[in-house]
């Protein structure tokens, strides 16, 4: 199994940086005036180029990783959902009925599924559903750790391997996503414990819940941290150690799996504030894994915004979404796409015999 | 010729409101949680359904109708480009080497393009393109009224005649866009004169101007508002007056065109800065057209949010673009299709066996 510690991330080729830059503002319209798919573009060349290289650029058979697990504080109610609701999900994913599946047929990305580590096993035949099983949710993470050590180490390998499985098929850009009923609490619990920040500063209101769920998750996820901040030994590797005890079996996954998209050169489409926190820790160990990152949106939750703020990125929408599965990233890939199709295709001021 | 208030804007069909909202939240998805997209569907559902109808909603032969005209104003210099730019940017669209060619061939958008009054009129033999002159650009609006009231009246009517042409021919859905050198400084003044503000509190730097060209502009629009307020009879209508005024014909034909697609009940795409004006003055002679308006983005420049402060409606992204050409319009229809994608195909809590 890998350690947390042992990710390669190839740099971008910042040496093409120079030439793309030109050839983006070569292009007929004045400099810099689309914005933030001018930014994408150059990310994008830097991912995909060489220095001798000035194109095209590609996105080739764009694919939505759904990451779904179970989590042992849910029941203590803090949810909108009871916990049976992952499962009905990732059933209704695999029907072709929820929001995902609609803009992954309708945007021409592709959908896996993967039980992470739900409370019960699926049987299912789909070539898009993946088991690898963490356990049958995690721990509850008030009174105990979510998973030990070897569940996160295994769980960065069952990520890792998902995401290489896809880029061997031929993706080069990987959207993350998740499910699981009482995983804001562990992604906020998450936060907390990189930030410093309280509970009450960053427990959002969920896909609305009522106040007493409210103060109720608050309080929950306060004494999750003091119970972690209590037992933590200055001799573990904090990173490790924070995702064993407050993180969740999907949220590992993804980890890895963005570790691993990375570390094979090609771009990582981040979702929602569950998929951002995710990030943030693939971040934390390994830096680099940023430089392959594209923030799909911003949602809803002030907890989302925070954690892109952390991390100082700019997400390419703000639809006022909060639902998770990978929907922000999905809508994200169109935005994509389009800066890929300026980039190839617009005509220079030369060509088009248009004065500067 | 219609005088501009001759214009009847059906109202929406709010009797669906209730049905569709219900049909909304009992997606499998938490309420509310597809942000932007659910309000979208909803506009779209009270533009397309009767009261006993669920749907489908559907975009039909989306198109992207791109007007162009060129400025008196634009010989003062006070525009990153000269105005022949407006001509070979025209030429670019033609041959499909444009920003505006690439966002429309990726999303299946249509684009049509108008001449509305360029200094040179084109020969060309596209079936896109459509030869509707006001006359060889605007007078200079520093000193003298833009165009007549016979020009403005003819432009309403010819951007009318364009919106319906591509109604007649199944699009229900028309987005707006335009290109004229010098035109942000028409649609500046012109958002002055319906705000009240002062020039230097609205006129941004444009697409690149330097800050001696800044300083300019700002001086020639405060001296075109100073004119027409000394030279405005309290007997003309003032919206019409003002138009004529400080129009250009490129703004008048997108106002015609907004007011046509709106009086035929059909959804109206309004791109950037420019056309963000022209929808603020649709509104100003007909509001009704506001409620089939879809504002696509807000760009780079104060002054695009300022206008939809002014008329208090949320843009769907927000890329920090600055283009123009309907861009922003081509790349809101992958969102619009999205809604429509989520409202006709997502399953219910029933339907797909989820708790609620």
């Amino acid at each position: 199994m890998s350690s947390p510690s042992s990710w390669v991330i190839p740099p971008l080729n910042e040496k093409v940086t120079e030439h793309v830059q030109q050839a983006i503002d070569n292009k007929t319209k004045p400099p810099g005036s689309l914005g933030k798919l001018e930014s994408l573009a150059l990310q994008l060349a830097k991912t995909q180029l060489t220095s001798s290289d000035s194109g095209p650029l590609v996105i080739e058979k764009p694919a939505i990783l759904v990451f779904a697990a179970d989590h042992g504080i849910s029941r203590h109610n803090v949810s909108i959902a009871p916990a049976e609701v992952t499962q009905q999900m990732v059933l209704n994913f695999l029907a072709g009925g929820a929001a995902i599946n609609c803009f992954c047929g309708l945007h021409d990305v592709q959908l896996s599924v993967i039980d992470a580590g739900m409370l019960n096993a699926l049987s299912s035949t789909s070539a898009h559903y993946f088991e690898h099983r963490l356990g049958a949710g995690t721990q509850d993470i008030s009174v105990q750790d979510a998973m030990s050590q070897e569940q996160l180490s295994q769980g960065l390998n069952f990520g890792a391997q998902i995401a290489k499985l896809h880029i061997e098929a031929g993706s080069n850009v990987l959207g993350f996503g998740e499910m699981g009923i009482g995983n804001t609490s562990s992604a906020a619990a998450l936060l907390c414990a990189y930030s410093g920040l309280e509970a009450s500063k960053v427990v959002g209101r969920g896909t609305g819940i009522s106040d007493a769920q409210y103060d109720a998750k608050v309080e929950l996820i306060q004494r999750s941290l003091d119970r972690v901040a209590a037992a933590q030994k200055a001799s573990v590797n904090q990173t490790e150690y924070i995702l064993a005890a407050l993180g969740g079996f999907e949220i590992v996954q993804m980890i890895g799996a963005m570790l691993a998209t990375a570390e094979q050169g090609k771009t990582v489409v981040v979702d929602g504030f569950i998929a951002s926190v995710a990030a943030l820790y693939a971040c934390a160990i390994a830096p680099r894994t940023k430089s392959y990152m594209v923030f799909a949106h911003v949602g809803a939750e002030r907890s989302h915004q925070m954690v892109l703020n952390l991390m100082n990125v700019q997400p390419l929408l703000d639809l006022g979404m909060r639902l998770g599965e990978g929907t922000g990233a999905a809508l994200a890939m169109p935005m994509l796409r389009s800066a890929v199709a300026f980039y190839n295709e617009m005509a220079t001021f030369e060509s088009a015999n248009v004065d500067v």
